[in-house]
């Protein structure tokens, strides 16, 4: 039964750690949203080693490797597209070491973001990166996408706290990028190559994060509008105060309807409503929610300050279900994680309308308002005719008006399969060539994730 | 006179932009320490046109081109040595636009970075990054040495804030990377692989850059200290703090006294000392100071708020002219720009003086002790028998000392020349391959600043 070409990974690997049934494949298949094939075989590594020996493996010959953390990715980018082995990270999820002292931190690709933030929370540290999928997503997959999330408005996102990388390159070889400093100008800056680079240039196997000192509290203010831009221009007057929060969301009519009919929550505070905390000393908390308060009463909001703990959680928990509870009530849905400049914002959404409307589609926008990164979905029933082809030019619409104002049609999600067809209204033919030089540089066989990122003349015959 | 190889380079772009005479050329052999060769020609562009028109006329030619802001560097990054055209960017000063609610700016690369940060003032904007050179230096020097400087341990270093780049490539087309919006994942991050490569990958014309909301005051603390031992452990104890202070600048006996004798102020402390500048809400400063000295005193500081303006500024003034003032006392130095994880900031100091005193050597620390990144110098006289080879062997061993404690040679100074012959000591050799590869794979006629970063044979030879 077994693929003969494999026997030998099976024997250096032991049977554990490589998956060749095809029923345990068939999941590989698939991210979060996005399809492809099943790999021939997935390979769970417990060790940079182990990586190692699968990339030398596949390396001689020459089988496409695709490294996979927790496959919440929603672009493809983990999925497979021809023969390729599958590299599973979920097994690497050990802490190396914590230094408490100059707040830093090593560990596994494979820890669990979430895991992370657990362990180094004992410490009075934080890591601030807080995509929605944390408590599933990993490290690994957060750098190789440069994840961002809901505190980046404050803190930035992934690729803010990487320092250094553990990397297993095309060939096998190993190398350490970065360093565990602060500061560090020795050489290029190969750490933040290979973030967000999503497995085309290197397996990711250790990273060293830099922490903050944890806040010491963090308290939520809710801020109701009677419309869409209205909420565009609260976000304005949120970022023009002297106080800057750790996050800043938007939740539109539709998705609180969504996350009620998912049973995903109760939501108690009329859409659409910015969603905003603030964290800080517990002195001064208080103080900076007044102000942003008056701010937002300003431009007409009705706010609120979530009154205890239970119901603080209940709406972050509401706001990290709607990716979910929206796969739940739509039959289909595509969701886009397009970013402009702040403002830019109100620009954006009366034009999604306006791509939407005569397309009868049925649209709804959320997330990271803060960073001009809206979460920019469309519903609908994949068994109405000629409506894929009315969301495919909803999408190419809406990239366009995204450039059109200076913004990017990925904020955090990266490209993957879904959004290549796209990446050459956003780069430039001289930026794709000299990305295609640094592939090639990188991994000459074009082995690591191979067609991913670009169009796919480019990224097929690199 | 001319060289007739350049007369069409002075026809294209006109006699005032491309300087000839050797007196004037003469100044560009060297940088604000390390000496090379005067080039054969200085170009001045005014724009990335003309910056285009060079880099091809050098291409078709094969002249090496070497990218210069303010010549403020110290490792000579920007030093020919050997016949090169040198390319003065220091007419190009023009903001570009400036995004006042999305809190952006671009401007071209020669633009001093103290009138930026005026710029950006008047629309109650904050361009943190903070070198000691930024009444001198450019924004385009600062992007291509990563640099770092006084506010790093709050607010990050030169690359946090670059979103975007225009750079003119080996063969002088012109790319655009990066976005104009905080997150962005489309491709990979070309922008900070340009940032730090000290013009070895492509000539930076214009810069996207991140601002912040300019902070409402800041007020400065003075903690002093027994010995440098002790005044390590206060910063441990601040970073420990709630606070985080916008800077933790030190400052020992022996800069002082350089200070006092280069008359570049008095300082009424005793050294060694802490200069703690804490940013934000006025309301909160006064509480966040107080939070801070408690946590100094305790570790048995003796502290000081400066009263008024024209203290704290003679203090930061002071400060910023430690550098020169070294240069006017001592007949020479070197300097060292070395980054260890706070945690080690005790054991760095102990093992610097265990290295200079059977040595005979006079040394001294100051800088941006927040980080863990101290400028180690050695002030000597060459005049004096075998003391070159005692400071080269005191350099050999504090980068070990530094590496071994989990530091990096250069924390925002570079490489350039003067490091190089040490690099492979903290870059490993698959790591200098992939240097190697990726220099070749966007500068393949080793055009651009050829030689430097790497050991002479890698760089020399690509």
């Amino acid at each position: 039964m077994t693929n003969p070409r494999l026997q030998s990974l099976v024997d250096r690997l032991g049977p554990d750690a490589v998956l060749l049934d095809p029923d345990t494949l068939a999941p590989y298949a698939k991210d979060n949203k996005t399809s492809g094939l099943a790999p021939i075989a997935v390979v769970r590594p417990a060790s940079t080693e182990d990586v190692q020996a699968t990339v030398e493996f596949c390396h001689e010959r020459k089988i496409a490797l695709i490294a996979r953390g927790a496959g919440s990715g929603t672009v493809g980018g983990a999925v497979p597209e021809r023969e390729a082995v599958v590299l599973d990270l979920c097994r690497m999820t050990e802490v190396l070491w914590l230094d408490e002292m100059s707040m830093t931190v090593a560990a596994q690709a494979g820890m669990i973001t979430e895991d992370l933030q657990r362990h180094v929370a004992k410490f009075g540290l934080s890591y601030p990166p807080d995509p929605a999928s944390a408590d599933r997503s990993t490290i690994g997959g957060n750098a190789a996408t440069n994840a961002g999330g809901l505190r980046a408005v404050k803190y930035g996102v992934t690729g803010d706290y990487v320092l250094g990388l553990t990397v297993v390159l095309a060939d096998g070889r190993v190398m350490k990028t970065g360093v565990q400093t602060r500061k560090g100008v020795v050489g290029y800056d190969l750490t933040h190559l290979f973030v967000g680079s999503e497995g085309t240039l290197g397996i990711i196997t250790e990273l060293t994060l830099r922490l903050v000192r944890a806040p010491e509290t963090a308290r939520t203010l809710v801020a109701s509008f009677d419309d869409l831009e209205s909420c565009a221009r609260g976000v304005q007057a949120i970022l023009a105060s002297p106080v800057l929060p750790a996050a800043i969301e938007l939740v539109d009519e539709q998705c609180v309807r969504a996350i009620q009919e998912a049973g995903a929550g109760q939501v108690a505070f009329q859409a659409p409503f910015l969603l905003v905390e603030v964290d800080g000393r517990a002195a001064v908390v208080d103080e900076e929610l007044a102000i942003l308060d008056e701010a937002l009463r300003a431009t007409g909001a009705v706010t609120r300050v979530a009154s205890d703990e239970a119901q603080t959680k209940a709406l972050w928990d509401g706001r990290r279900a709607i990716s979910e509870s929206l796969k739940k009530v739509s039959p289909a849905k595509v969701s886009e994680d397009i970013t402009v400049p702040i403002a830019k914002l109100v620009e954006l959404l009366r034009g999604v309308s306006e791509i939407a409307k005569p397309k009868g589609l049925t649209h709804l926008a959320y997330g990271h308002a803060g960073d001009g990164n809206l979460h920019v979905n469309v519903l609908f029933d994949p068994a109405v005719e000629g409506v894929r082809e009315r969301v495919e030019a909803f999408r190419g619409e809406l990239f366009d008006l995204t450039l059109r104002l200076g913004g990017t049609m990925s904020g955090e999600h990266g490209v993957g399969i879904a959004k290549r067809p796209f990446i050459d209204r956003e780069l430039s033919p001289v930026s794709l060539e000299m990305h295609r030089r640094i592939k090639a540089a990188l991994d000459p066989d074009n082995l690591l994730n191979p067609g991913k990122i670009w169009p796919a003349p480019m990224g097929d015959s690199a």
